[in-house]
């Protein structure tokens, strides 16, 4: 569900429409009706289930919904009256997945400010998901990553992880520590075999410093830190090169020559990826036991309501998780 | 020139095949005849002129050269003995521009480190033309800024001036004082109105942090420097914004918002640029007396002299310094 004050109920409908013909794309979303019915459409009143299994039978008339208590929300104006349900559809999507009865999960955006008035302890989504999954082993070396991926018109998507995330860019130096980059590393590699299917991938690491350091010109990190690590896992018989100039990495020709990114910072990684697919684009949490995607956008709170949100980047991201879950069925 | 043993002879020597046939886009070449030689084609021997004011009468015919001493190179093999004629050829294209007989200069790639070997003191090629121009007023704020510019599609360019440029990450936090923000912003909006034409710019500024610092969340330099920056500039009549979030600045939509992108650090801005145009890239030195724009690639000493150089960034940099002559003139 997300935030019921923001954009996630609107675009959760509009994804429902835009997906409803076609029978294996279904998908439930867990909220309370109340939120869902305000955002619905009088010719297709929305369908409460008492389990997953009922959903394909339901998606192709209205949207499925798996219900938890709560109220509706009044569009743009966020309150902590919502939080027990927002943490509660997560939650539930969690407990879902990690009992097979759900395939994935995809989590609409939500406002980190308005949980933590409510006494929610964790720094955000992605650690409440990992603690939620304590103690179950995923299919290759644990994360959470933060991967983002786009699609690339007529070339493989784009996929970009990060190794270090929301910290302030002058925290980056003390943050990538080689086990930082190697552990990041070892879960991208994984996560391109085992989740998006491909056997020997092919990752390219970027460096840290402009050109990536200039043989030790402009910075040390790609010389100290970046490239023993890659040198490990070429040794180990990863395909792996070592530190890149970012600046360079991301043209139409370039992304030719790998499967996946390792970034070293937020900004390095998020720019070409929402330069060159801003609506599209995807977050994908690499390294858990259950299948997580999300649209990379915020909950939207300015625009809630009026109808006019865009349901890309959740359709995307629910045809990513779909797409992850086949290959780890597969 | 830049270094005779890189792509640039073979690069000048296409852009004005793809050039020769319009007379407003003459241009020579200040090199040694050998160099240029080596390249040309027997059919359109290259012409030796003793003054600017030929050029444009032998340009449809062939490459008119400006000769300066020194000998051809081998392609592949940067010699220091190069050296003076690579500096030669920076320093009279320098001395013509500030005497009104060239309307700008453009360089081809040059390396550092052959010229450094060559007892070469300043850091780079901007620089070096910072003391050349030395004691002469640009006709705004004075640099020098570094910015990047690429076509856009039917859209206007994507201009991005870098308030630090080639250090290491690390660094950036101590060098982005409020002077140097404030001085980079100054001449990037006086180019944008006297070199580019813009009555009243609108400059977009991205944040250091990710998020721009999310309300100081993920970092302060938006809160302590850039921002009263910004407030200064908009209390002087300018249009610009405060720091924004890097990695939602660049897809299509967002680039219809603003004239020019004053971005933190060096892969902040290169990043966009490249992943959007690789190819034609220009490097422009702003807030010089002279005009001066460059190629975005280096010497490329790995393909020199195999015929396969593109000349695409050469002749986009010389499209770029007319237009900046012609508004400078106007």
């Amino acid at each position: 569900m997300g935030d019921p004050a923001g954009i996630g109920p609107e675009i959760t409908w509009k994804a429902w429409e835009r997906l409803r013909g076609d029978g294996d794309k279904a998908f439930a979303v867990i909220a309370p009706p109340a939120v869902m019915r305000s955002v619905s459409r009088a010719e297709h009143p929305v369908a409460v289930i008492d389990s997953l299994s009922q959903a394909p039978d339901a998606f192709p008339d209205t949207l499925p919904i798996l219900p938890i208590e709560g109220s509706r929300a009044v569009p743009g104006q966020p309150d902590t009256m919502h939080a027990d349900a927002i943490t509660g559809s997560i939650s539930t999507a969690v407990r879902l997945a990690l009992a097979g009865e759900a395939a994935a999960v995809v989590t609409n955006p939500i406002a980190k400010d308005v949980l933590y008035r409510a006494g929610f302890s964790f720094p955000g989504h992605t650690e409440y998901l990992g603690t939620l999954c304590e103690g179950v082993a995923p299919p290759y070396p644990p994360g959470p990553v933060m991967m983002l991926t786009a699609p690339d018109g007529e070339r493989a998507p784009l996929r970009v992880a990060l190794a270090t995330i929301h910290i302030p860019l002058s925290e980056t130096k003390s943050a990538l520590t080689s086990d930082a980059v190697l552990s990041a590393a070892r879960t991208l590699l994984g996560a391109l075999r085992v989740d998006f299917g491909l056997e020997h991938p092919r990752l390219a690491v970027c460096g840290l410093n402009p050109h990536a350091g200039e043989n030790g010109a402009l910075g040390s990190e790609e010389r100290d830190i970046i490239d023993p690590v890659c040198r490990l896992l070429r040794a180990e018989g990863h395909d792996v090169t070592d530190a890149l100039p970012a600046d360079t990495l991301f043209h139409a020709e370039a992304r030719q020559t790998y499967d996946g990114v390792l970034a070293m910072y937020h900004d390095q990684g998020l720019i070409p990826v929402k330069t060159l697919d801003f609506h599209r684009g995807v977050n994908v949490t690499l390294g858990l036991p259950i299948v997580r995607t999300s649209p990379d956008h915020g909950t939207a709170f300015g625009i809630a309501g009026q109808g006019i949100a865009r349901p890309d980047s959740l359709i995307e991201a629910l045809r990513v998780a779909r797409e992850i879950a086949h290959h780890r069925a597969g």
